[in-house]
């Protein structure tokens, strides 16, 4: 019986790890999978939101379909709407302090996720939060209590705080608070995995240490990669003009696609559409020997997309 | 009219700055008295204690002395015990994180620095307060709003900061939080002027700098020296061996006093007594030209510290 449960571990790992860069640490998240099995209790899947961005993209449902896999595969998902943390902003990878976002705004941007989250995650796995539950009751001692968990050192090593530092560009001191934010997001939840892109990993490993710190069981950290945008070279952006949004009409989408670089086509198929990776390999295996045409592979990757949101 | 004010004024000043090392900004002192003086509306001269040394000496009385000072030319002395920063430690000059103090603990402390206290202060023209008062009703948003005005940067330049992080020592995030409740301590009171030793200079200035973030006039530090301990070479501390308690038996002030470097009589009736200046110059010359017998310029210096005390 015990033989059985690791297989199955062993079968959702497999799943699970398509086109993820990294699970910190791997072991763990294979002894979470065996335990949750056995005690058929749902692994808590954590992904925080920073409501900024209102207008999601597929860059972004890159995560979104990994959470979904978990749901597939019967785990739960809670999605953590940042509307405490969205008061400072989270200057992850930013250059400048981040403008802070009134509550109407942040109300506005949350409810606009809602509506397009769903076309991806299954509204009955999932659990939203808005960390403005926990974060909003805090004390002024709870906060400090938080911050001492944290040296200023370790929190300087973060790369855009490092390079701002070096530079002489302004870190607000409160700028410091938002790993922490994020990490006590993943306490008060009791996470037992948060994912992000690769962007994320110092925040999601600052959870990881909190969940350690606050007497819990520390969080798996699963990074997914950042997208290329349909330019193929750099990240899909809204300001770079190339993304797909995913509110986007269905002639637009498919335009958009079939315009991207073909050395694309496997990864868009890997990171966000459902189609089995061996299906994928078979493509490129054929895209390579001349046997398909790429335009053939790219109408159905289109297609795919297009019935995931429309 | 307007010329006697600020005569008055200048008066007061002279007075003040009577073993200073530095007022942040001087002038701005001065507009301070002299408005003070024809409003007659006394200044508020804040003065804050951690209570982590419950037993107080000589090197601890030179600020007290110049708060005498300031009341008995009619202002207002409010003393702020930091039983909510006591909670983190104060780590000024420290080397390492310090250790948080219990509630009990820093309720014992206050009320022995009290007791101790009015041996120099006038009781009457004291307000204390306790910084819990305004600290502990602050939520998050509060406490994220004052760590966003100042940068990580700026708070890095305190020596002690600086050296600790140079030397990969830890520097727990919540130290920085105390530079601002400090600061956040002088908003709170709207405070005319902070004092402390030139070790608190940081802490003042960033009292200084919030204050005017929050739309009040800006504090004036002001910076006594730090008391040399009987032995004339190091500071005075209680560790060291070398201070005088405020509590001590007159025979063993007596004794301490009479055993000091001579070159500490003029410096000890400067800091320390309120015998004139004049008086201490005339002292000074004529020991300088044997007229005078350093043991009786310390036998009188004795009987001055006594009479403080008891």
């Amino acid at each position: 019986m015990a033989l059985s449960f690791k297989q199955e571990a062993e079968r959702q790992m497999e799943q699970i790890e398509r086109g993820v860069v990294e699970i910190i640490p791997r072991e763990e998240l294979l002894r979470k999978l065996e335990k949750s099995i056995k005690e058929k209790k749902p692994l808590r899947i954590k992904l925080g939101l920073d409501p900024t961005a209102p207008d999601i993209h597929l860059g972004h449902t890159v995560v979104l379909n990994k959470l979904r896999q978990f749901q597939d595969l019967g785990h739960e998902v809670h999605l953590i709407i940042g509307d405490f943390t969205g008061r400072i902003g989270d200057p992850s990878g930013k250059s400048e302090t981040r403008k802070q976002l009134s509550e109407d705004e942040i109300m506005i941007n949350a409810r606009t996720y809602q509506e397009q989250i769903y076309k991806v995650l299954d509204r009955e796995k999932t659990i939203m939060h808005f960390n403005s539950e926990w974060l909003g009751r805090m004390t002024f001692i709870d906060v400090l209590q938080l911050a001492g968990k944290y040296t200023v050192a370790r929190m300087m090593e973060r790369d855009d705080f490092e390079k701002r530092f070096k530079e002489g560009l302004p870190i607000g001191v409160h700028e410091l608070m938002y790993p922490l934010m994020q990490g006590y997001d993943s306490v008060a939840l009791e996470a037992d995995v948060e994912m992000g892109g690769t962007d994320q990993k110092f925040n999601l490993l600052v959870g990881r240490h909190l969940l350690r710190e606050y007497g819990l069981e520390p969080q798996v950290a699963l990074m997914m990669p950042i997208l290329e945008g349909t330019d193929g070279i750099q990240k899909m952006s809204k300001s770079l003009g190339n993304y797909i949004g995913v509110s986007e009409e269905p002639y637009e989408m498919f335009g958009k696609t079939m315009s991207i670089n073909d050395r694309l086509i496997c990864r868009y198929f890997e990171l966000l559409t459902r189609v089995p990776m061996p299906e994928i390999e078979e493509m490129r295996t054929k895209m390579e020997k001349r046997e398909m045409n790429p335009r053939d592979a790219k109408m159905r990757l289109a297609i795919e997309i297009i019935s995931t949101f429309h």
